[in-house]
């Protein structure tokens, strides 16, 4: 236990590793645990909104009788006793599961998402849902029904989203995990501007049966925490096959946390020539280069790499994510278009008018623009290096596109550049803290991998956060 | 070897299973065989016309090669030595295959369908490609480019399409087995019209690698044989998941001959009292009521079944293959639009102006309605019969839509109205003759099962024409 540690509730900010090693070293209980972390979001919520219900007695009676078990040298998960809440759009038979949404606000799903069951399984305890864009549909974290999210670093900035609650819990300590879900980068935009660790594995490597959908083809379930070894314990009860979505990969699930190794030497990195820098402010830019200097120091060989297929991913992506998303909504939207936000609603209308041909051409060139990209990027790289959000953080004012303001709206469509091409693309890519903007707000910085390469890219993840304590840096809370 | 083969070229009329036990037994040479069915080709095809190209040197070579083989006592699949033609848009590497069209009449694909490369490693030998409806896209026979194939039972009356080469080469001695297609009924509908065996199997059971798509949803690979029997016995070699084809289902395949039991004791048939008996013609119903008793015969029991999702099934279905037909030919309907039939080109273009909205509702609730229509069919009986083409068969003349006559268009749609449900569907469905309509067509009994019990469908066929002989009767040609 580290001597840091004065008061109770700061339990609540160790990393998830750390927490769960001294569980099971017995030097805390996961009472302690559930108890800081109730305590740090009943005095801080309020400000930053980034809870939608919690169930304090459930937590707190499921912390106790995982104490039990283990009094009782019961076996143990390796997530045992570990209090976690997720974005709210993750079914828990009888739980609220609002999706961020006037129209879900009473609904209880009937089941429970594999990946809630597999936490579960592996000891974690669920304390609540967290807040997060309607229907996970702004790159933001803006919300009409449960209050905008507050960025624990920058009052007034932006959170990133969609899952703004679930990058605020983890940076504020609320929650040694939180599960977000990334369809443009719902899970690396707010890790960026929340300085946490996010994320989005390959596209099928972690089921979504009992996950709200937005896009069948580019919606991604992964997680946000403190640390990419937190990152890699978690990836390791969350990821492979689930019969219940047939979707979901069957590919092996390698040593995540073995694979940790610190050592970079041999790995190329490469920085895109195209689209991915072409749009970065200065202070952004610094941080980035910074990391890349990080990186050589373990070892990696930077250099520049030349992209191919980028329209096409561009295109076929906005094609394929806007009409799904418009498909899931079209009932409620005939039937209840008032109870949408005007920026969802918005964003959801021109996915009415595309061709069923187009769809069906977008979708069919995914395989070939894949082969296309990974060809031309990782013939000639390992991984891909990008500012996750390549602006400086915006404020909440700034990106509020509901008053029709064209700058509102660059500035809102700007936040995503960087994560949206790997959606279409299914490959997996990671954001951690790099620094921070002019403004105070964190910076992220992405790592891109090859298919499945989830191993490798928090490899590189971890390497890097050995050198650098971005990652241990908490916000102070008013 | 049966008494009545009195000319050497009554081989080619063995039905696959006796030529293949033949063959097992010595009785006959792969040779023999071969060269009957050639002999046939070349006596009669000028007048059918099913047969688009022919490898005679290639045929004969590797018959003489099964003959050597065997004499060298070496291990034989169960097709060894069978001579086979398919429609013409299995892939064979180097191989012509056209796709019934002037596009393609000069393409040689640069590697092998799986179906192709499974019969071939069971022994069989592939002689040739047979006529079929341009890009599999018509349900009568008519091609503006190879010319119209004939039905060898009725001068001038359709063959059934697309597979129209299939179920003439099968009806005509010249092939033991070919393979056709199904994406609305165009195997059942070739065997109906043609008085032989056609098999749709559930939608994923066979891989469709290596062959000409039309609708990625409702494409299916099957065989047209003389026999349930003959069926049973290439099923074998063509079930099961193919990693090339990651829709092909992982179901285990169970021993489809070993199912011909004869017995239909406890079998519940439904007669459907919703869409399937609306249109039928007097002397096509006068012969599926006639088969009716020959189920019951065997111990069936036969009852009226009420179905449900009936609409849904027929919009939804409609939706789902033409928007995939539209969008599998957007590039050459954009640079080669006259190269099209104009009944061809006529039919895609209704599926560019589908909302992808649309075409993904009708997607997704395929799983949904499958559910309500099985709940309704099979929870009440165990396969459902109707007659595979409702109306006294029509003319070549009677269905010809390039004219914009209404009634043949009416004509041409009437021909499918029984089969195109099961697409949706994706259920299992045979076609086996159970007689002729009053100007001396064919008829078929159409016997459709729940998903995957192909092997229930064919016991059903094979205990039908245990008591029957429609199809063994041959066409006489000229």
């Amino acid at each position: 236990m580290s001597a840091a540690l004065s008061a109770a509730d700061d339990l609540a900010t160790l990393s998830l590793a750390e927490a769960a090693d001294a569980l099971a070293r017995g030097e805390v209980t996961s009472l302690a645990l559930t108890e800081a972390c109730l305590a740090r979001i009943r005095r801080h919520d309020k400000a930053l909104n980034s809870v939608i219900w919690l169930d304090e007695a459930a937590a707190l009676e499921a912390a106790g009788a995982a104490d039990r078990r283990r009094a009782r040298g019961e076996a143990l998960g390796p997530l045992h006793g570990i209090p976690m809440a997720h974005k709210d759009m993750y079914y828990q038979a009888g739980k609220p599961c609002s999706c961020g949404s006037a129209i879900r606000r009473d609904f209880r799903p009937a089941y429970t998402a594999t990946v809630i069951s597999r936490l579960e399984a592996a000891g974690a305890l669920t304390m609540g849902g967290l807040n997060m864009a309607e229907f996970a549909q702004n790159p933001t974290g803006h919300n009409r029904h449960f209050g905008d999210c507050q960025n624990p670093w920058a009052q007034g900035r932006i959170t990133g989203g969609s899952s703004s609650g679930s990058g605020v819990a983890v940076a504020a300590g609320f929650s040694f995990m939180a599960l977000g879900s990334d369809t443009g980068g719902s899970i690396r935009l707010p890790a960026s501007a929340c300085g946490v660790t996010g994320l989005k594995p390959t596209q099928t490597r972690i089921s979504r049966h009992g996950v709200m959908p937005l896009s069948f083809s580019c919606d991604n379930v992964g997680p946000l925490t403190r640390t990419a070894r937190d990152c890699a314990r978690v990836m390791a009860v969350l990821a492979g096959h689930d019969p219940k979505d047939p979707t979901s990969a069957r590919e092996p699930v390698p040593d995540y946390e073995a694979a940790l190794d610190g050592d970079l030497r041999g790995l190329r990195v490469g920085v895109p020539q195209e689209w991915f820098l072409e749009e970065v402010d200065a202070d952004v830019l610094r941080a980035f280069e910074m990391s890349l200097g990080v990186l050589r120091g373990r070892g990696a060989t930077v250099v520049p790499v030349r992209l191919a297929m980028m329209r096409e991913v561009l295109t076929y992506g906005a094609i394929v994510s806007r009409t799904e998303a418009a498909s899931i909504h079209a009932n409620w939207m005939r039937d209840r278009p008032g109870d949408f936000a005007a920026h969802i609603s918005g964003r959801l209308f021109p996915g009415y008018a595309v061709p069923a041909t187009y769809y069906l051409e977008a979708l069919s060139r995914r395989g070939p623009v894949l082969r296309g990209f990974a060809r031309a990027a990782f013939g000639a790289v390992d991984l891909l290096a990008t500012p996750a959000i390549p602006c400086a953080l915006p404020s909440l004012a700034e990106t509020d596109i509901d008053g029709g303001d064209p700058a509102a709206l660059q500035r809102f469509a700007a936040v995503s550049r960087n994560t949206r091409p790997f959606n279409y693309l299914g490959l997996p890519a990671i954001s951690i803290p790099c620094g921070f903007d002019d403004r105070g707000a964190p910076v992220g910085l992405q790592l891109a991998g090859r298919p499945f390469a989830e191993a490798r890219v928090m490899q590189a993840a971890d390497a890097f956060q050995r050198d650098t304590d971005w990652h241990s840096l908490r916000p102070k809370l008013a």
